[in-house]
């Protein structure tokens, strides 16, 4: 099995693993100078590089081969959710949502929203740890929560789906998506969007959509809407 | 938000509520005797039902009206999968699979499988909670675990698939499956199956098939198979 490390730190052709990951490299798989192993930046690229110091706070490699762009996908999956109150769902969504594939994550505040804030340094670290166990070279962008109206008057995404329980709502995601575009999908709270919200989002053209007749929570939601997405993209 | 319980003890016209979901209706949301509520049996019936006694011990109900084969579906979603080896993934599982819709769950016990028994109160237990959450009828049968030899001999699903990781193997479950069929699907456990394993279950019909091109978890598997086969069950 594949043993990935993650470093955002590389200049030119020395890369300088973050404490926590010269431990795991270092200490719990007991790897050695002048050992390869394989790092990824979250930008793309996936590196082999030698172990040069077998220090924790300076555990210097040097790079042998670097594959840029690694995994890169011809579309863009933006996923906006009014995150669920157990934050350990969050988590799960994050970390669910790195494996099947994702490439922008956003949190937004609805009026129905249980949960105020999300501990973004977590969700980050999942992402990481995600990351790193999918075999990935990107790390989605994470966004700090804002409100809808924020998130609705500055999203650039261009197909555009608001997921709402509706029982005349039969336009089902995956028949609706076209393949290799870039897609943003707005997933609502626990107890659904208000009225005015689902109205103020077709305003700003995102359609409204369904991801199957089974109700689902909010954190399963976002998963099944990554999912559909990355389905209809699978060549 | 409706709220539903459960209860397997159904008496011609009464129902008899069990212990916890007495308490949590009695108690926790403060029923009263001549109130209505609703209770599915797991086995397709939903109930609309008035609380007769207010006792924890023996809490009676009159059905006053009954939906038979609530939710109904005309396919038949088999999920034998060897459990990963942190029990909350298997819980979190199943969690998912019964929102999303799945009628039947095995588990096996394979060359690599690092876990080796499950907690089969708390699979049901779980199974149970998210019946209700989602507004199902239906509970999934859940079978004890079994070698997959066992498993593979006994098994009588019609379409049968076998999900793996095989560079050669690019036949995606999203393909192959025929919609309104009776589908099992072997998920294997963290280290993979063994060459041994793939061919055995070869000359019981199972075809190889893909999940999609990233590396899943095991647990991730299972529910982007149960996706896979929902999505192309929708009408």
């Amino acid at each position: 099995m594949n043993q990935l490390f993650y470093s955002h730190k590389i200049y030119d052709d020395k890369i300088l693993l973050p404490k926590d990951e010269a431990h795991h490299c270092l200490r719990v798989l007991r790897k050695q100078s002048g050992d390869t192993i394989r790092v990824v930046d979250g930008k793309g690229n996936y590196y082999k590089a030698l172990i040069k110091t077998e220090d924790l706070h300076d555990c210097q490699l040097k790079i042998i081969d670097c594959r840029r762009k690694f995994g890169y996908k011809n579309h863009y999956i933006h996923i906006a959710m009014a995150p669920p109150k157990n934050h350990s769902r969050v988590e799960w969504f994050i970390e669910k949502a790195v494996e099947i594939g994702i490439q922008e994550i956003s949190f937004i505040l609805t009026e129905n929203s249980e949960r105020r804030n999300i501990k973004i340094r977590r969700i980050q670290k999942r992402a990481v740890s995600s990351m790193k166990q999918s075999l990935k070279a990107y790390l989605p962008a994470i966004n700090e929560m804002v409100s809808m109206i924020d998130f609705l008057t500055n999203c650039t995404n261009k197909e555009r789906y608001i997921g709402h329980l509706d029982s005349t709502n039969k336009n089902l995601l995956f028949h609706k998506a076209i393949p290799k575009s870039n897609y943003c999908v707005l997933i609502g709270p626990e107890g659904g969007y208000s009225s005015d919200e689902i109205k103020e989002a077709q305003k700003y053209e995102f359609q409204s959509i369904s991801l199957g007749d089974s109700r689902l929570r909010t954190e399963t939601a976002g998963i099944a809407a990554c999912h559909i997405l990355n389905i209809i993209n699978e060549e």
